[in-house]
């Protein structure tokens, strides 16, 4: 067990969003704490005012490099100055804070390529922030994977709980959503959630993919995807080991997987896959960031401008988006065969 | 009260199908029985073996009229030979079967038009069946709707408790659906649920219309149907006194309405609605066709072949089939300011 003990990064967000008060109560649970070596990273006094808003009192003793977190009893803090406080308010969507935000990515992402850390799990964070304080990319999956000097397929994973969705297309035109299903995207959108799934220790993952068209085309009545494509994919996909069925009719299909007759649903569009999983439970689900070396793992909710600071926020997204950074992160520390230098 | 008593015609549906010993269920509550006079139209020994099925004993005057039908005490027979006890069994797809259906219908519908009932609710049936029987149109709306000579359009809305959903297209291949995004099909979709919101007894329905593109086109750069044709529909709405609002993008949009903010949400396509519906409840909707000039409804849920005749069919989607068809039934007949002839 020690061993398989992943040491995980862990970000404050934006510092004027409601990401510092979640890491205060998520480092105040002890169960949590116990998953992993935690190192928190970024500004001091950003760490303590996410304990005061959160009502929480924790000491972190602090380090210098990621060398040093080797052996910690508890969590640390890697200290990292990106913001003063005289620049955040509360609430307000600002460059300097975006700039923070990915400075402190930017370092997280480091150590990972260092191979000093098995996870990263971050705070919300504002994309239009991080735009105006730097970002060149569309979002921050696809500055981790040009950072990291990913070769692959990427694809962001929503899930809630045991139920995880990919999608092979994401913010498109619904009158363009149908051009964008193709053999080679299905067979992606598997193969990458089929290998996150592994990763978080389903060792067997059932994936389901859903239809594109209303009861799955009618058997090509009311559209020919199933039949030209989407059913082609799904062979390629058994045949080159990713085990996954369908096509199903997607009105039906997402009450199965609640019931939980599927691990994955592979979805064709994004209000296909969104509409079930907030109706399923919003306050509860995680991102995952598929297809880079090392797990990295989000709340899928926001920033939450409009309570942020006053000690409100629930942690239960935080919460779990920090215990799937730890399953994935056992789990890379086991393919590693060996713990991480932390 | 007892002049807003609505008349409502009652069938058994398929007879092959649960829809006998549904109703003969929902006629052993009394509570249900009280809401209306209740004509159950349909074969005496189909109504005998709904009752040996669901163990219920309860003795049906027969009437041989509809107009014998005005002050009974209780629910009554109106008998009708549509099908011999020999040429049904439980389970099977069959065209006497669907023969019978339809010649069960067009008789509640001849009484609607000669202005005999305030509502039909009628129990499952199968489509394929009454294909198979001799129906020429698409689905049982239009049969309908050519039956009783209606011009204007029609508009089959799924309703899930206080939330009803219309559509302005239905059975199209997704990569159609944003062609059938108009101003006309959205003003005629918002019109004909808000009346038959009203008919049910909102007064001021909340409206909703649902955005086709994901995070609702993001102001132009996801698709632009929101800014060209569905937010100047809804002022055409507001306009000719249908109070409507959105766009709002979909994924949350259901959640809101789930939560109580909407009395009906208008879709853009199939799915949009479906996966929501079915996640939030498949087993209690209520399927209302709208447009017509009798309130008609059923359990959105089948024939459900395979426990036909079993007695495990749960009632609860067709006892709110039923109270729809009563609230509307009421509203029928306040609005012809009189009792019918029943």
């Amino acid at each position: 067990m020690t061993q398989a003990r992943p040491c995980v990064a862990l970000t404050l967000g934006d510092p004027a969003g409601i990401g510092p008060e979640l890491v205060a109560r998520l480092l105040a649970d002890r169960e949590a704490v116990a998953q992993a070596n935690i190192v928190v990273v970024g500004d001091p006094w950003l760490w303590q005012e996410g304990q005061r808003v959160a009502g929480t009192r924790h000491e972190l003793p602090e380090i210098a490099t990621w060398a040093e977190a080797r052996g910690q009893a508890g969590p640390v803090l890697l200290p990292l100055d990106s913001i003063r406080r005289e620049e955040v308010e509360y609430g307000r969507v600002d460059a300097a804070c975006g700039a923070s935000v990915l400075k402190i990515l930017a370092h997280c992402l480091d150590a990972a390529r260092d191979g000093r850390i098995d996870a990263i799990c971050f705070a919300p964070l504002n994309k239009l922030a991080m735009k105006q304080g730097g970002l060149r990319h569309e979002d921050e999956l696809h500055f981790f994977a040009e950072y990291l000097e990913v070769q692959g397929d990427v694809c962001e994973f929503n899930t809630l709980g045991p139920l995880w969705t990919s999608r092979i297309s994401s913010h498109v035109p619904l009158s363009e959503a149908a051009s964008f299903v193709t053999p080679e995207r299905i067979l992606s959108a598997t193969r990458l959630i089929h290998d996150a799934l592994v990763a978080a220790g389903v060792a067997t993952p059932r994936i389901a993919v859903a239809a594109l068209n209303p009861h799955a085309g009618e058997g090509g009545t009311c559209g020919r995807e199933e039949i030209d494509v989407i059913a082609p994919a799904i062979e390629a996909c058994v045949a080159a080991g990713y085990p996954a069925q369908g096509p199903f009719p997607a009105d039906t299909l997402f009450r199965r997987a609640r019931d939980g007759e599927f691990d994955a649903v592979v979805t064709m569009y994004h209000d296909q896959g969104q509409i079930a999983l907030k109706l399923l439970g919003f306050e509860r689900g995680v991102t995952v960031q598929g297809g880079l070396p090392i797990p990295i793992t989000t709340p899928a909710h926001g920033t939450a401008f409009d309570i942020a600071g006053q000690g409100k926020a629930s942690t239960e997204a935080m919460r779990h988006a920090f215990d799937v950074a730890c399953r994935m992160g056992r789990h890379h520390v086991l393919q590693r065969g060996t713990n991480v230098d932390c």
